[in-house]
Formats: C-alpha cells, structure tokens, sequence
C-alpha cells in the first residue's frame, strides 16, 4: 500500500521531482510505502517530511486507485502545509510549490498523480471536494467512479 | 489489507457468522485479505461470494479503518445483492439477511464492523452517505472523520 497526499499551502501545491528510479526526474506528490505501526494518514504525512521536509495538516481521504497488475493500492489524501518552508529530501532533486497553471503535466511520474492532481484542481474549482476511485492497469487508466 | 462491504438487499443487511478464528461464532460483514491481482472493489465481491455464496454490485467505497497495532488496513464498500439468493460459504456457520432493528449488536466480531454498521444506518437514515476513516488501537476505536 502506497499512502501519499496533495499537499496546499496557500494554493500552491506540493511537488518533488524524485531523485530515484522508477521515473527519476519527474515530478509527483509526496507518497510511499505505508510502514509498519503508522497510520494510513500518519504514512502520508511521514511521507511529505521525508520527501520535502514539509509538515503537512492531513485533511481527508481523496483519492484510491488500484494497480492490481504491480499489486498495489495508492492511497492519497489532501493536505494543508503547515508552513512554506519546503526543500528536497534524501529521494527529491527539488521540492517546489506549483500553481495550477505552472504544474508541468508532460512530467508528471505516475499515471495516479496526475489523475489525482486533475481531480484535485477540478474539484477545488467547484468549491467541493469528492473522493475518487480508480484503477490503472497495463493499458492505462480506466477511473471507476 | 482487509476489503469488505455493506451488502444491502431491499433494506436487509447481510452478515455471515464466523465458523473460523479470531471470533468464531459471531457475525460480521464479508471481509477477508485482498489477494494478487485484484482491485479492492473485486477482493469485496470475491469476500460476498465465498463467505456467503452472494453476488453483489459494490456502490462506493464507505469506511476505511486503521489498525496499526496489527498492521491491518480495513476497506469496506457498499453494495447491493443482486438477489436474495445467500448461504453459508465455506468459513461461515450462517448467512442471514437482517433488518436493522434486528442487528445483533452484542454478537458483532469486530470493532471495525460495528462501527461501520452504525455508520452505514444512520447514513441511510439520513439519505445521504458519507465517507468514514478511523483508526482501532489496542485500546479501542478512536474515529477520525
């Protein structure tokens, strides 16, 4: 299980180019494997401070996709960074806060992020965020509802 | 992870009563490990027709449960039978369709079962259902959100 978050501060939103295969050089939220004894929200925040020495503010539940040909399950959650002070952890090349129009969607790592990152910026528009479920299978995405 | 569901045949709740351990003898929904291969929808529909030989059509995923003492991640969906038509599977004594008022709160299995069954009713009193998470520790559920 993968647990990460979509993490605000003020609009902005988190993004950390990943200094690590797979996908090293393109850029995704904050998110990892959940560790033993944690939480799925606890996962997510550890995540955010390991990858972007960011301490975020877990907020809800917002997205779930399958990947059941790796037989893996992400799930992310929406934040609110506690503060602005972000930088690069041990995994990241560049920890660096987006607006939506700057998010650079050629080079997002993962095929979830930038589903998750669409929902997130839609939602956000209609004042009201859903949660969504999905899965990704060899042939791409099929987003379930 | 644990993936289950809510199974509702015309305002009827179906539960299993266990004929394994941990809590042999009391009732809970169909839950079981998601397997290789899977979404998390298809383990819950799998779970509903092993444990009561039930087909069911998963709605919406409805609760997430936390069990970090155990390294457990609880994912319980809602859905619908397709009919009526339900019996014991192999790690069941008895599959029934209960009415809410006739819920045998005292003989639930577990923490997490419960809680989403009290969720679930007054959701339903209420027309609209939400989304639950909450984490169960050693002593006892504490529910997020």
């Amino acid at each position: 299980m993968i647990v990460g978050c979509v993490a605000e501060w003020e609009g902005r939103i988190l993004l950390c180019k990943r200094a690590i295969e797979p996908r090293h050089g393109l850029w995704t939220v904050p998110a990892g494997f959940l560790e033993k004894g944690e939480t799925t929200a606890e996962g997510a925040q550890r995540e955010t401070l390991e990858e972007a020495n960011a301490r975020v503010e877990i907020a809800a539940l917002f997205s779930l996709y399958n990947l059941p040909h790796i037989d893996q399950v992400y799930l992310l959650f929406r934040g609110r960074l506690l503060d602005p002070e972000i930088s690069a952890g041990a995994e990241t090349l560049e920890a660096r806060l987006f607006e939506a129009a700057d998010i650079p969607w050629d080079q997002i790592a993962f095929t979830t992020v930038r589903n998750t990152l669409n929902h997130y910026l839609s939602d956000r528009a209609t004042g009201h965020f859903a949660f969504h479920i999905g899965t990704v299978n060899r042939a791409g995405a099929r987003v379930e509802g």
